[in-house]
């Protein structure tokens, strides 16, 4: 196991060792605070005792555009505002029909810019109008990464728009950063966070800034075992990528960790949990049926991780711990699944 | 429309007049402060949008158990040890399978009585299921009306046990009236509070509270077209219960308010709303959409009453309105209804 450096070791040495640095997440607090939402912490006696530890929940769900991706997607934009000669980049372009999609569109509003998202014809439709609704255009692709990456190569070139990458682009990895500077200030105690990984701009973020201001707290991803890609790579000790694209209903972490997020994932973030389909699902409907929070089963991860038998290992002083609810934007016409999962055993419970 | 009794006259004449006074709705704060949670206020830019107003969400969904129900349940056991020369009752006896059998078991726990929940045969498993994690013991009737008072008596003969009414027993509606005292220190500026009424505990409840306190303040209730008893008996100015048993989704308002509750709502309730199956699921999906929130489509009947046309007649003065969300405890399983909830076309709107 890598020693975790110290915070004055971090310091010195993190400009040049990663993609950004805790004065980066700084900056990106300045330029997002007064647009975005203080999101909730929400604790529940109930998954306490499920989990046997105390959990703080931090709502980004709540967040604007329902998800924490407003805050990477709204400091790219102001970043690049002020490094743009003439004001402001004359359009943006991205091509994840997800969540960043949505923020993206969202945060290029605010500053009048236009929004391109390339989607796949194949998309849901729901996906589709929720971009639209946001008030992006949609630019459509065939259902193949040549293709795709095609369409927004030829759409950057004929809007003249700039790409902001959904976890690669190092001013979104320093805006999700900002999350964690929240979360030391409402939960003062806290002894470890946990987020969901998927192209792991959130999970760099938040290492970055947890290890800069308080090196001894933990920072766990929680992955699904069908879209380990972070948890090979941590294993193996180099990036490897899923092979083909995963089977997951946490459809936020499809997406597999890169070359900016890496480094700082490998050296930084103390573990990886990964758990199965069954337990994304029984934890979504737990956080939606005792804590009455909606949130998307991508946000579901994290609290799977803590129930999973494989976190019984954590030691017993990692008392307080921080689960970052990633988001609430579920297809509510998709919830056929409800029915199938079944409560594991161990969690038959009653509320008194 | 009847004159509203100042502040002074009320005082004066509401121990006479009604089943409660405003100095139980007091003693029932007293009673179960220390028991229940202050839920948070909540609110939501593209919700007021949406209705024209600014709308405070007053989050009984997160509530102990759930709903509001514990309010009322707590309070008339605490009144009821209060009141037992034996230290406490031998039991505790309802036939609400839903929010209030769940809330009477849980209050009945804590004191250590036991409780006994009559339930149709026929009620949906997930229901007695509820009730068993809560603890109780299930007592099954036939599906008649018949029947079910037949079993209860039987049962209160057998356990010695004590009935507590949902919503006529006077402990229950001061119980529930402890939610305006919260509203009002919560939101000073309020002008209204929408809730939702079936048997009217509540509504009852918390107009003698506003009434007593700030009477100038709009006490509105609301309630879903195919069970409008409410609305029928402030139309004839006599009680007026449904006649068939209601077909409605928001399930916990299927009573029709009674001989307690009727005087309260028809002097101090000040305006009843009625709104259609589709509203309620379409304001019950905006909320879980928007502000991702899982309540009960009974919580949505209020935010239908304040989205609806006949809304639109109450002054723009009117500007601060508070909506109960009475509870979250949605059945996952049976979410077919949200793929037939179309929007209304006033509602296209974007989210900036």
């Amino acid at each position: 196991m890598k020693k975790i450096p110290t915070c004055k070791e971090l310091q010195r040495t993190m400009c040049a060792q990663y993609c950004i640095s805790f004065d980066d997440v700084q900056k990106a607090h300045v330029n997002i605070q007064d647009y975005i939402h203080l999101t909730p912490v929400l604790t529940s006696s109930i998954l306490n005792q499920v989990a046997g530890r105390n959990l703080f929940f931090k709502c980004e769900l709540f967040q604007k555009t329902g998800s924490f991706k407003i805050r990477g997607a709204l400091n790219a934009i102001k970043v690049l505002i002020s490094s743009t000669l003439e004001g402001k980049p004359k359009a943006v372009v991205t091509h994840s029909s997800g969540n960043h999609g949505q923020a993206l569109t969202y945060a290029a509003k605010l500053e009048g810019i236009p929004a391109y998202i390339v989607v796949p014809q194949t998309a849901p439709n729901c996906k589709k109008l929720a971009i639209q609704a946001y008030g992006a255009s949609i630019v459509y692709s065939e259902p193949s990464d040549e293709s795709r990456e095609k369409v927004t190569k030829r759409l950057m070139e004929e809007t003249e728009g700039i790409m902001v990458h959904p976890n690669q682009e190092p001013a979104v990895i320093a805006g999700q950063g900002t999350i964690a500077l929240e979360v030391l200030n409402q939960v003062p105690l806290v002894d470890a966070l946990v987020v969901p990984v998927g192209g792991g701009g959130m999970a760099a973020g938040i290492a970055i800034t947890i290890k800069a201001l308080k090196p001894n707290v933990k920072v766990y991803a929680a992955e699904p075992l069908n879209a380990d890609d972070c948890y090979q790579s941590k294993l193996k000790g180099e990036l490897t990528p899923n092979l083909h694209p995963p089977e997951t209903i946490a459809d936020g972490v499809k997406s597999s960790i890169g070359l900016n997020t890496w480094p700082i994932i490998r050296d930084l973030v103390d573990d990886v949990f990964i758990v199965t389909e069954d337990e994304i699902k029984f934890a979504t409907q737990l956080v939606w049926e005792r804590m009455k929070l909606l949130i998307e089963p991508t946000a579901g991860v994290g609290v799977a991780a803590v129930l999973s038998q494989n976190f019984q290992t954590v030691s017993p002083e990692v008392k307080n711990i921080c689960i970052v609810l990633s988001g609430g934007n579920v297809d509510l016409t998709s919830l056929t699944w409800v029915k199938e999962a079944e409560r594991p055993t161990p969690y038959q419970f009653v509320s008194v």
